[in-house]
């Protein structure tokens, strides 16, 4: 009965943005997204139920989170409970293989690799779709990293209809991104808050549900043909569209910082010097570089020569949830 | 019959902004928008038809322009020459007593100045009106400085109805204007240019156009009344919601650089202190930020501090045209 399981999931950048709720409770989105799964950065999390606790214990890379810290997780593990039909309370320890600093959302690795690890733990046999459904009740982009390649997650309109689905899951096209860390310091205005304040006030929101449809329907055949310059030009629109949406909002606030500018001007030098790439990034200043594995080389040579060699982290497509 | 003219104009500062033509040969614009005009910044133009002259002679600060760059001045000379039936070239002499590094835009006081110089020294004696509408032929924001305070120009339908009004001429109320020199650079996308493409490809721009409608209704009141805190929080989220039209258009551009992030950022840190003050910026990384007069010292004293003396520009509300 206190069997111990441990699964991984990686974190994943969306090149659609999920940017706002639609259900808070449920954690259904306003509108569907698309992501693409990395192998360089993922979460370890193992789940044991076991009998003799009487409260969750819920631990961090070594460190015990307080009854605060451990909410959204005791939310999942109450969800799974409930499934499983077994009232017994969890020991959760979780490693992040994600560089905080790097920007990269952690949350969408540590609740699909909760979601495997705490369903199979408690007995439970879900479908893919089913997980993906469950890691969403922790954190949004979670939906998406229960599977591997590009991942489209549909935004549903009830709890049964907002799961993700693999586009392209095993990726032979020669595609990577690169993460540069720009900014190490914690973001002052939290994606979860950014986004209320979006949809609550920027009057450019329901003028953003529709560039998500219009971006949804054109990055997916381009995708799938691996036309490199659709997919690029795509994912750098939509993300700056989505980020008009803080200086937009009252009051208005905005993720970039001096390097931020920079290095997307020096995006554009780039390919204005014939070196295809396309940037896009999220709640936080840190630039995430969509490119071809042929141009690595030279875009890294620039970013580490700006920015130092320990900033500028190389990914590739990732695979999905496993267990081990 | 060669009679030399002179003028003053003062430049202006949008409070609800204008960013977009409807009709790019009239320039008329796509909203409505309102101004104040201020005190420090000024371009004196003398305008004489001369018939001995073979060409139109434009001399700005001393430096003679060549046929590319005199062609907006020219074209408001030719309709000049329309209205009052005068065939004869003329030579314009102008000085810009605005600091080009300062992003306040000499183009508004310069072709301001020239209507009212051009048109008295062919002879005509035009209505305030009909001046706003000729300085409007030459730039945009022109057609508000024919006015002194506070301004508003009616977009219109045709050229005869897009003209500037003044909503609080005489100003009596103490507030200021700190102009910030963020960067003395010239700007890489020019107002023109940026315009165009924000209506060309922004998504928000529909979106955009009732946000200035809704600004405007409330930000009039607020000036007659005199209410500092919502004159100040309608002008700071125009300016914002204008400059998520640059991120949002393709390609996307944007006007900020780090020390414009690093300004808007001290600006709230003032408000959180106590100190009350609001900014906008246009097509150009510097600041400028609204205040009431009491509060000038602590404003500047903290923006000296970061910044250095000569980067910190105080101005008032100033006057309309006059001839001297």
């Amino acid at each position: 009965m206190t069997t111990a399981v441990t699964a991984r999931a990686h974190t994943n950048i969306a090149l659609v943005k999920y940017w706002g709720k639609a259900d808070a409770t449920l954690m259904l989105p306003q509108t569907s997204s698309l992501s693409l799964t990395l192998d360089q950065f993922y979460t370890d999390t193992t789940v044991a139920f076991d009998p003799t606790l009487t409260a969750d214990q819920v631990t961090v890379n070594q460190v015990r989170l307080d009854e605060h810290a451990s909410r959204k997780v005791r939310h999942v593990l109450d969800l799974v409970r409930t499934q499983a039909d077994r009232p017994t309370f969890a020991r959760v320890s979780s490693t992040n293989h994600v560089p905080m600093a790097a920007g990269l959302a952690s949350s969408a690795s540590a609740f699909a690799a909760l979601a495997g690890a705490a369903s199979r733990a408690a007995g439970l046999d879900l479908s893919s779709r089913d997980l993906s459904r469950l890691a969403r009740r922790g954190s949004g982009s979670a939906t998406r990293s229960i599977f591997g390649g590009f991942v489209e997650w549909h935004a549903g309109h009830d709890d049964a209809s907002s799961y993700a689905e693999p586009l392209v899951e095993s990726v032979t096209w020669p595609v990577a991104m690169v993460a540069l860390v720009l900014d190490a310091h914690r973001k002052k205005v939290s994606s979860r808050q950014g986004m209320q304040t979006s949809v609550a006030t920027s009057p450019y929101y329901p003028a953003w549900k529709q560039v998500v449809a219009h971006d949804l329907a054109a990055i997916k055949p381009a995708i799938l043909d691996q036309d490199f310059t659709t997919v690029g030009e795509i994912l750098e629109t939509n993300a700056m569209r989505m980020h008009a949406l803080t200086l937009s909002a009252d009051p208005a606030y905005s993720y970039f910082n001096g390097a931020t500018l920079q290095a997307m001007q020096t995006v554009r030098d780039l390919r204005a010097a014939g070196v295809a790439c396309y940037y896009t990034l999220d709640a936080g200043p840190n630039l995430k570089i969509f490119c071809q594995v042929a141009d690595l080389p030279a875009i890294t040579a620039r970013f580490r020569q700006d920015l130092g060699a320990e900033q500028v982290i190389v990914a590739h497509p990732g695979p999905g949830l496993s267990w081990r």
